[in-house]
């Protein structure tokens, strides 16, 4: 086997916590989801556990229904942009929505912070699973599936042409001549398509970076051909080891079938480690963040899944309900895997909604058996890197104090950042401009 | 007279530079408007000079003919998060257009900022003057001045619903049972107008400010309407005192009308100041900064007043030519005081550009000079404080070192800062949230 590139990892930043109840557990900052001082403290300490990115999840609606991390949480982009000037070299990555979002906007601050971070900025680019967005942005239906990814990829067609408006050595500056900027180089889209018109140029040149990463996180067929499509990186989710390279190959082989190369896209599965000096520690751990979501939660938890479905009217110990297609149109990859694995293994709606509401998944033990773990994922292909998803706080740390340090021992962990922006760090190269390209070829 | 509140201070900061050839002079770093340790610097030279707020200015469109700082710059919330974190007194504004924005991502954004600097944000809401701006968000067209501002009233009424969704005490955080929040105070707006239908919740709640201060910064009968019905302050500019005067009181006259108090919004004109230890020293530093502009640039600044009118097509040193309406629906009461301007003093082309290009205004001079204006437009009610838009780096920190002090030392102006909320310097008091109020009533 050819020697793999070092493992990429990225840290999920959930202030009260991605799980529905982890609030309540004694650790966390009850406030800490609008905490500022919280999400700068858990940043720092994934810089200094060379980890390469930070990732701010999001969504665009809420009910009383909702998990408390998503009532009252900042904005990605404002708070990654507070998060550049107290980090020098972790990268910034947020999630923002092409349903929901102009491509002149969204070009321009994700531009800005890559800018104000010194070309440290990703774009996790969705589509908005959650029906009920399109109540708060005034429109009369949330589009279907299919048409959310043809959205999304003429978003990001436009969004990527307005960050080239400017090729990099545009702005001359002379302070002599008075010339500011050379004309040749500044560059007009105008894109007229299904969904987008937009003329530009962009207000703002690009950084040291080129342009910002831009991750992919749907898992769904029209996810994974986005992604191979034209993403840096995916940010996908599997329970098991076969799932995961199933995955791998096949988004690589489409990257490749649409003329990429393998190395352009880094794949990076989300995994939700609990670290414990020994398995006996670390199941009680899970034990304890388990044990804080009541049953009712959990269901409302599963729900939200399904178009904030009513899950209260179905008996719990009794067989998972069939619901039909509800769930199709919102987390389709997500809502499939439940609804095939409650029928597989003949689970009951409690049985379903409690393991949703706390996933267990594979890494759960000691420092070295997690880096057992990611060490024969990363070998055998299952993924380039890892976005750790911390029920706490303390197991970020755990993750920086314990397992990093083995990882590095091994040799597939860096010591030192390689580079200071998050290209750089993931090993992806710097997209030509597209103006300058066509000037080389021509 | 009654007896005043002290001058409030907000200060401009523009990258390269307001003055369109201000970027050529020798001490302005050339890439200041992408340069966020310029940014960070003047923010911090501002906070010690106790000045109430930093303002970031804003425009949706470019083309060739745009000064320089237009053309590649930050974008203001995510340039204001990065400054949220280096600085904890000074409060945050920048503009934002109400034509091409949805309330609900402009309620999240600034509300997060607020959030994340503890009570610092404000929102300068413009309804966008540029007609090009409509070509970079898929818009047939731009809408009339008249439209404009009915689309920002709505917009504004939205937000500031949605700014309410969390009443100040929903958040109950009880670990022990487990009730995150009071559902009796979460609320839904259900908005359904003429140009926007949100229905809410917002996903954050309301910061120690309550609302982020809103700033208008139109001067048209629309503007002043806008202003007087629902801005917490307005950003105005003026030549004379006398103009200064009328419209002030023209302003808090409105606001009365609307039911309102006059202290509930703060009037602040921006004024240029050119400070030198001499008369003659001030008056050599705006030579020096006028003669960086060549007349072709001039012409061009002036033509993007006037949808990017071409001037060089009129000769150059005879009358102002007669350009019909154009300009009407852009900056509207720029373009008619220019020509106005114009007409009565028989100015030709050549010098209108030239004066536009580099504004003088009557704030040149000593620092007591400076400071003998400031006091009496401040007394005579021309003003309840001002925005300093200083041509050079170099004009702010003259500003903080030589005028405010002679302010402090005649006790108009404060030594320490009288809060740690931007609405709380501004003396503005934090708006009961609208279902508390209803509660309170019935």
């Amino acid at each position: 086997m050819a020697k793999r590139k070092p493992v990429k990892l990225g840290a999920i930043i959930h202030g009260v916590g991605g799980n529905i109840s982890g609030w309540r557990h004694p650790e966390v900052p009850a406030d800490a989801s609008v905490s500022f001082s919280f999400y700068k403290e858990q940043a720092q300490l994934a810089e200094a556990g060379k980890i390469d990115l930070v990732f701010i999840a999001d969504g665009l609606y809420i009910t009383e229904k909702s998990i408390p991390h998503f009532l009252n949480r900042f904005e990605p982009l404002t708070l990654l942009s507070a998060l550049a000037s107290v980090t020098s070299r972790i990268g910034l990555v947020g999630t923002l929505s092409t349903s929901y979002s102009e491509p002149f906007t969204v070009a321009r601050q994700f531009g800005s912070l890559d800018h104000l971070s010194g070309g440290r900025a990703g774009w996790n680019l969705v589509t908005s699973p959650l029906e009920g967005s399109a109540k708060n942005y005034g429109k009369p239906e949330h589009p279907t599936h299919d048409e959310r990814y043809k959205i999304a990829e003429e978003h990001l067609e436009v969004t990527r042409g307005l960050w080239d408006s400017w090729e990099d050595d545009a702005f001359v500056r002379d302070k002599a001549t008075g010339v500011f900027f050379d004309p040749e180089k500044l560059h007009r889209l105008d894109h007229k398509g299904e969904y987008f018109s937009v003329q530009g140029p962009l207000n703002i040149g690009r950084s040291r970076q080129g342009q910002p990463v831009v991750f992919q996180a749907g898992s769904s067929e029209s996810g994974k051909n986005l992604a191979a499509k034209g993403a840096d990186a995916v940010f996908t989710g599997h329970e098991t080891l076969e799932e995961a390279k199933l995955f791998y190959r096949e988004v690589k082989e489409r990257a490749v079938a649409y003329g990429r190369s393998e190395d352009d896209i880094v794949i990076l599965p989300g995994i939700s480690p609990i670290i414990g000096r020994t398995f006996e520690e670390a199941e009680r751990k899970y034990e304890e963040i388990a044990s804080l979501v009541s049953i009712e939660n959990a269901l409302d938890y599963l729900g939200r899944f399904f178009e904030h479905h009513d899950f209260s009217q179905y008996p719990l110990d009794e067989p998972f309900p069939d619901i039909g297609d509800l769930g199709s149109n919102s987390f389709r990859s997500g809502t499939d895997k439940i609804k095939q694995t409650a029928k597989e293994q003949g689970l009951t709606l409690r049985q379903v909604a409690l393991r949703s509401a706390t996933p267990r998944g594979q890494f759960i033990g000691t420092p070295e058996h997690i880096a057992d773990l990611i060490q024969q994922w990363h070998e055998e292909k299952g993924a380039d890197g890892f976005i750790i998803h911390s029920s706490l706080p303390s197991g970020l740390r755990d993750f920086v104090e314990l397992v990093i340090p083995i990882l590095q021992e091994r040799g597939i962990y860096r010591t030192e950042y390689e580079s200071d922006t998050l290209r750089g760090n993931l090993g992806l190269k710097v997209p030509v401009n597209r103006y300058t390209a066509e000037k080389v070829q021509s």
